[in-house]
């Protein structure tokens, strides 16, 4: 990606105060980070971030946070995210973060939301598929974290199959599954960057998921 | 349908041998009228049988029942089993019954796979949902019946996608989905007569499905 020659990303990446850097200062816990009892939604591998922000923009009564493993990338979303929430009151903040290590970054409860959005298929290898991040083995940790809710879009056929098995798999209840988005009636869908320049050449999948344990509590 | 208009129906129901009429006189069970211990595999709304026949002719060692509601078409239908089966090992009996009649034509254990291939999607308003053959209600009667296993494929999106749902809900497992199965690797996919029309319009949609108390022991 290009963002990746930007030669302010590491300034933007020492300075941003998007970008938070010391999570373990908060007893671990990002809800005393944000220090209201506002619901967490946690965006994992935002990209440039414009899904994510526009989301903040439009509400300002969750907190949101989105991980990003790639330096130059999260650097670009979160100056992205400082100049469209200037002035604002949309709450954001960015964490480099690879998901392997989400136990480490979140407590049971924290997140009332997780967003995946047009994540690595990993087509090919079927060995690959372990690394999908709606593998039955992360939808584990997402159940560990008690995050009673995700939000899945992907334009990958393959991905969204093995993802539908997966979901199924561990007892996860779907919902609002929609096998071409761009021509279903919801109405405030927000494109990430990838999506908008894609979805013109095939349909784009999305669904809603409870894990089992809290199906009946929302 | 123009089957419904022939002569020949009401004659082709009173004599055909592959039209079942007394059930009962087999103890009530299908395994009965069978005579072996071979499978019984079920397609719920055969309409003129061209799956069930020729998925018969493909597989000697399985028991086939093919169910359809209305008299004419399903005349058709054991009309052309009857001729293509001619000289043939293939084991395919018709029914003339009601999905809604399920549980007092089969004992809980008689079936090993049930088919439902493009049942009416029943679109549009949101109380017909409960028509669909893959509804919540449907599926608690599939469970009742012990039914371990269940072949899905339809071209409409929207029952495709409240299908999806209703078998997370009753947290059936999922497995070799397809949302393009014509453009898929499976090989032996055999046609309906409406698959074989429609295809070219639109994708076909395909899974298996195991209902949670058996999905261990197959």
């Amino acid at each position: 990606m290009r963002a990746r020659k930007k030669k302010w990303a590491p300034a933007e990446l020492a300075n941003n105060p998007r970008i938070l850097r010391d999570l373990e200062q908060y007893n671990g816990s990002i809800k005393n980070y944000f220090g209201n009892n506002n619901p967490v939604y946690l965006e994992i591998g935002c990209g440039k971030g414009r899904f994510i922000t526009e989301t903040a923009l439009r509400n300002p009564n969750i907190n949101f946070v989105a991980i990003e493993r790639e330096p130059a990338i999260l650097a670009a979303a979160a100056r992205r995210a400082e100049e469209c929430l200037q002035g604002h009151a949309g709450s954001l903040v960015f964490v480099l973060a690879d998901v392997d290590n989400l136990l480490d970054y979140f407590k049971p409860g924290d997140i009332a939301r997780l967003y995946i959005n047009f994540c690595d298929p990993w087509p090919g290898k079927k060995k690959w598929a372990k690394r999908r991040l709606t593998h039955d083995n992360y939808l584990a940790k997402y159940e560990e974290l008690k995050i009673p809710e995700l939000f899945f879009k992907t334009d990958n056929q393959i991905l969204f199959e093995s993802s539908l098995e997966s979901f199924s798999r561990k007892h996860w209840v779907l919902q609002n599954i929609s096998l071409d988005l761009h021509k279903s009636k919801m109405e405030d869908n927000i494109m990430t960057e990838y999506e908008e320049k894609f979805s013109p050449f095939g349909p784009i999948y999305r669904l809603e998921a409870q894990p089992p344990s809290t199906m009946h509590t929302i």
